[in-house]
């Protein structure tokens, strides 16, 4: 990046003072950045522009990019609700790239492993940088400097927070749905290619300048439910095949059958029970993954046997929180992401599995969030240090190979604990700093490896209830030592002195930057 | 009013081009007004200023009100889904009086008989004036002079426009709901005061500076489903009473005994079905009263017999509507406001009964809206002139007492009729000029009598459509005549030269203006 003006951030770390030629905000602790001035207010439409008779629908999606303004340097938006099925983000760049058009900016709110052929777009400049996740390849070319401009990795919340306030301005929002009709109006719990829900994509249609729905599946109007509202819709395209279905579903929707990981979930279930937690009404939210399943598994025992019943399980829903639903364990699922079918049949059909979007689940810049309400959570993390800091973007190789996803929202919930290895590949997890800090260590309570849980000395509260417990409490060095014991002490990855990305908090301040990793000598 | 600077208009009516020390755009003709600039951004909030645990109540609506910021000069919003229960209007200003609180703007959806007490108000002071329906007592208050400042009557969809243009910036909006969460998601269709939905309050929860839920329902967190997102929300205040729930149906859910309406009702539909607008997947819209709850139920009878059904009707819901959705008449009910509590009950519990708002029924400058894609609306009016131009918030004796609703939106379905008796108390409802025109003649079709049928010669078609049907079609003007045959011609209601209040098209410009009716000499 061009502007090497870097400061240390209220966390102790050296960011940028400039990301892509905008003047940034570094971070200054939690709850302590306060935004000015009003949000976002998207050009006026009038009902003269657009047809008597309602209809939108447009030949091919290169005419309605084309129409929607496709040229030079517009930022292009897309959802990530198809998963490693999304058909979209290639076939744009495919188009632009045909047509010549370059210095694109991609907004997606997640990217996959179906992505990579974008890497040859960022290599002949069609694409500028990616403000968004860059898993895999996409991470990879990143981390090793090919992007032209800076990647900005945001939280889902931080996502919604940017396009709100104007931090960043979608030119094209191309909107994959499931189901729509020629007005706009679409959902992702009809049609072949069902995915359950379009939250990712709300604050696209409420603030693009132009946004285009594309789906194989046009239904009459109304096309109830409208999840994205057709009133924000300018271009409707009817296409052979939206998604690939097959892909859209999560892999990691069944439990784990590894010992490790089932004895990290049966401890973590078990603080959440002797801490007090698992209890008549309350919640609690884990991610996918084998271990997060095995854990609300466990929490559906618990109840059954205690004759409880919780308020609300944050989704990504699958078949096992379905169950929970259906047997009634639970009142209701608040869903922002549906990683199997059982889980888009059943926001289909019941009422109490309900569709959220980033703004009401997770925007810092609302008038509060439904992630804070949250009694527990349990997500993972890469790296871990001994202040509780943790890392989800890269691993200890410096290399970008996630996203943030809504991980950094959801450490604002009650109680929130990391279930990690010890290590993975004979690489200590629990550092004495990570790579790239994420989440900073007084939002994390607790840490659940196997081999001994470790409690933020913040929860004092937490470390009185569990104690005489029997559970293996240790502290955060403890483990650190106990990891290096087995592996040893970790080498520390090389890195150039350019900055590739830039990390948000989750009120739009720099947290962190990741920096290119060094050439093998 | 202070500048009486006016301008003729597209239609020919002298109006101001300044309103309450604001410019204004007269009306330039359908379609033809562009807007520029962008919408209203309300200030960014930050989850900093709002409690961790997300419990936003406040134990009164007075304390909720001062620490909204109440003060002299600023704009309060109500919604009038309860109809002639609404018990906060009053309240808010009771208690803007006790605190000496003056020239506040009020800025309700509608206003009713339940509102008369805001007189004194209005002559003490403490309201500057109302920006919205001015009904009965209010509506004679104003059109006497008795108002400081000048009243702006705008239809549902304009009331949307006008916020989220920022042509109107409410600073608080007290949002009566009848059942709520401490985070403020609410809902219309639970709780003892259950009203159906909340879409009249969506502009107001959105673009408010602060906003309060009122609610005597409170349900565990979440509420579901929240019509009103939490995350818009500054206070909640639980009272004892909500609204008076006996109030807030509408006396109009009986259908006609009268037999001129009947015959209207069955005048209208026949011309329906003759004109082809009766067919399988059409859609339709007929207000409230005897007569549009009449056209409903022969609509009913008539698809029954033809093995038909309606796609959707757009409601006002009633039991009558109900019913055709349940017997499998119509495949979708798209509700604004539900009159009656069968209307409500089925919103509730089934899914193909759809609340929506004015934003995506009515807004004019949204992209498009689901008015247009109405095949048939049937309305009423108070005046219809020889050139279609019709008035629906003034009588001939040119007193306001009536808001303009939905009206002008609907408008803009493919074809539009009014249902009007030929006179009322022997006086002409077919006059020359109309008194007030809210809705510009090229925009309404035909105009149903029960002496007779006109239909605009604008609509060719139609006239080719139901010609040698037997139907009594006739011209406007015979119309007229006929009327002037039996009552005389009418005496002018004299005015004076000061403008009580102005009317806006659509599209937030000026299509016409109210003025102070002369005392009689």
């Amino acid at each position: 990046m061009k502007n090497d003006l870097r400061v240390k951030n209220a966390i102790g770390r050296l960011v940028p003072t400039e990301v892509n030629g905008k003047t940034v905000i570094p971070y200054q602790g939690v709850g302590k950045h306060r935004p000015t001035g009003n949000k976002y207010g998207p050009r006026i439409s009038t009902c003269i522009d657009f047809p008597d008779d309602g209809n939108k629908l447009i030949p091919s999606l290169k005419e309605a990019l084309i129409k929607a303004g496709l040229k030079d340097g517009v930022t292009i938006s897309t959802h990530h609700h198809f998963r490693n099925g999304d058909l979209m983000a290639v076939q744009i760049f495919d188009i632009a790239s045909e047509l010549g058009i370059k210095d694109l900016i991609w907004f997606p709110s997640a990217s996959f492993e179906c992505h990579e052929p974008l890497v040859k777009y960022l290599k002949d400049g069609t694409i500028n940088r990616i403000e968004g996740s860059m898993n895999g390849a996409l991470g990879r070319f990143t981390t090793e400097g090919g992007m032209k401009g800076t990647g900005v990795l945001r939280s889902h919340g931080g996502r919604y927070q940017a396009v709100q306030d104007g931090e960043v301005q979608i030119d094209i929002a191309v909107i994959a749905a499931p189901s729509a009709d020629f007005f706009g109006n679409a959902n992702g719990v009809d049609g072949p290619a069902a995915c359950g829900l379009l939250g990712f994509a709300l604050a696209d249609s409420q603030y693009a300048d132009k946004v285009i729905v594309v789906t194989d599946h046009i239904v009459p109007f109304p096309c109830v439910p409208w999840q994205i509202q057709g009133n924000y819709v300018d271009y409707v395209v009817k296409v052979e095949k939206g998604g690939l279905p097959e892909k859209i579903v999560s892999g990691t929707t069944e439990i784990t059958k590894s010992p490790d990981r089932l004895l990290l979930a049966e401890m973590t279930a078990k603080f959440c029970d002797i801490a007090g937690i698992v209890k008549d009404g309350f919640s609690f939210q884990a991610g996918a993954g084998g271990t997060a399943l095995s854990i609300g598994i466990y929490f559906a025992e618990m109840l059954k046997k205690k004759g409880m019943k919780a308020r609300f399980a944050r989704g990504g829903s699958n078949k096992y929180l379905v169950k929970m639903l259906n047997e009634d364990l639970v009142d209701y699922i608040l869903d922002g992401q549906t990683f199997d079918l059982d889980g888009v049949a059943s926001m289909r059909t019941n009422p109490n599995h309900k569709d959220t979007s980033p703004f009401t689940s997770y925007n810092y810049h609302g008038k509060g969030n439904f992630a804070q309400l949250v009694d527990v959570v349990i997500l993972g993390a890469t790296e871990v240090d001994v202040n509780f800091n943790a890392n989800v973007v890269t691993h200890s190789d410096g290399v970008l190979l996630h996203g943030i996803g809504g991980w950094q929202n959801c450490l604002f919930a009650k109680c929130t604990i990391l279930t990690v290895p010890l290590f993975r590949d004979r690489i200590p997890v629990i550092r004495d700093e990570v790579t790239t800090i994420c989440g900073p260590g007084e939002m994390i309570d607790v840490i659940v490896t196997e081999r001994g849980i470790a409690i933020n000395p913040l929860r004092q509260d937490l470390l009185e209830r569990i104690k005489n417990s029997g559970l293996p409490i240790k502290t955060i060095q403890e483990l650190k030592d106990e990891a290096e014991k087995i592996c040893g002490i970790p080498s520390k990855q090389k890195f150039d002195d350019e900055i590739v990305a830039v990390v948000k908090w989750v009120d739009g301040t720099i947290i962190d930057a990741v920096y290119k990793i060094a050439k093998p000598v």
